[in-house]
C-alpha cells in the first residue's frame, strides 16, 4: 500500500532508522518488509556484487544504469506485488540515491530527464515519504572511518560526496511535501521519535491496511 | 573513424557478413577491431551472463537497462577510444537491437524516446552505417533449429521475433541514410559483395584513415 524510502549519506544513519521504524510499525500491526537498494532479487545482488567491487572500473553512465537495472527488477518482482497485497514497504535507498549519487555526485545530471527515467525504471511508483537523514559529508566521512572497509561508491572520494549532498538538498527543496529532511547529528531515538510522528500521522490520515 | 553495425534477428547471418567485411578491410589496409553485443568487456560479459542465462526470470524493463548498461562499459571502455585513434570497428548488433527486441519485441515501445536514451548511452555516438540483413522470422527459426541451444532471448518464442522483425523495418524506413537492408535470403558471397561496393563508396568518399 505505501513505500517508505530511506535516503542520505552513508553513515548517515538511515538503515538504522529504517529498522527501528519497521520494528515500530510491526508491533503496532503492520506487516512491513524491508528492502535495500542495489538488492533484494537475485539479479539484483548480482548487480550489486559488480557495483561496489572496488575492482571494477564502471563508467558513470553504465553505474547509472546498473543501479537503475536492478530497482527495475527489485519494483517489478517484490517491491510493487508487495505494495498490491498491502505490505508496507521501507527501502534502504531508493531512485533519490541514484538522482544523488550518478546525477549529482558523478556528473551526469540534468535532474529532469533522471526524474522522468526513474518513472519509467520503477512502472511509475513513486515512494510515499522519503526520510532524508542529513550529515555534512565531513561527519559522514568521519563515521565511515570506524567501519572496515570501503566499497566501490564509498571510496570515491570527499567532492564527490560533497556533490551528493547538494544533489539530496535539491531534492528536499524541489519535492518538501514527499521528501522530509531529518538532522541526523541528533540521537537516533531523537530522530525515530519524529519519523514515527510523521507516520502515524500519514496512517491515520490514509488507507494504509492493517494486517 | 567509423563505427559500422550488424543488425538482424539471430539466424541471419549477420556475424558471418560482420566476419567476413573485417577480412576484406583488413586485406584492404584498414585497422579493424569486431565487437559484439552484448560483452566486450569484463563488465558487459557479465551482463551478457545474466541477460542470456534461461534461467533468469528478468523484468522487461530491467533487461532494456542490462543491455544498455553492457552498452555503455563498451562504448567508454572500447569503441569510443578505437574509434579516436582511427580504427574502424564493426560491431555484432548494437543499439537498433534494444529498439527492435526491447523496444517492439517486449512492447515497452515509445521508440521516440528510446532514440534519446540510446544517445545518452553511448554518449551521442550513433553508427555511420547500420547493415540489416533482413530475414523473415519463420526463416530465421528455421535456421535456429539447426543449433544446439537456444539463450533466453532466442527462446522467447514466434510472436515476439516478429514484432522484433516489425521494429528493425520501421528503423530501416525512419533512418534510410544510416540503416541499410539487405536480403539474408541470398548467398552468402553476394550479400558480401553488396556490404563491400557500399562501404568502399562511403570509405572513399570520406576521411576514414588507413593504417
Amino acid at each position: 500500500m505505501r513505500l517508505i524510502t530511506f535516503e542520505g549519506l552513508d553513515g548517515s544513519g538511515k538503515s538504522t532508522q529504517a529498522r527501528l521504524l519497521a520494528e515500530w510499525l510491526r508491533e503496532a500491526g503492520y506487516t512491513v518488509e524491508m528492502v535495500r537498494e542495489p538488492g533484494g532479487t537475485d539479479i539484483s545482488e548480482r548487480v550489486r556484487e559488480m557495483l561496489l567491487d572496488p575492482r571494477n572500473e564502471i563508467s558513470p553512465f553504465a553505474e547509472l544504469l546498473l543501479f537503475s537495472a536492478a530497482r527495475a527488477q527489485l519494483v517489478a518482482e517484490r517491491v510493487q506485488p508487495l505494495l498490491d497485497e498491502g505490505t508496507l514497504v521501507l527501502c534502504d535507498r531508493f531512485f533519490d540515491s541514484t538522482t544523488a549519487y550518478q546525477g549529482f555526485g558523478r556528473g551526469l545530471a540534468d535532474p529532469g530527464w533522471l526524474d522522468g527515467f526513474h518513472r519509467k525504471v520503477t512502472g511509475g511508483l513513486v515512494p510515499h515519504r522519503t526520510y532524508l537523514i542529513r550529515i555534512t559529508p565531513v561527519e559522514a566521512a568521519h563515521r565511515r572511518r570506524g567501519r572496515s572497509e570501503d566499497d566501490r561508491m564509498e571510496a570515491a572520494g570527499e567532492p564527490f560526496h560533497e556533490r551528493v549532498a547538494e544533489g539530496y538538498d535539491w531534492l528536499a527543496a524541489r519535492e518538501p511535501d514527499r521528501v522530509h529532511v531529518l538532522d541526523g547529528t541528533r540521537a537516533i531515538e531523537l530522530i525515530a521519535t519524529d519519523i514515527r510522528r510523521d507516520m502515524r500521522q500519514m496512517l491515520d490520515g490514509g488507507t494504509a491496511g492493517r494486517s
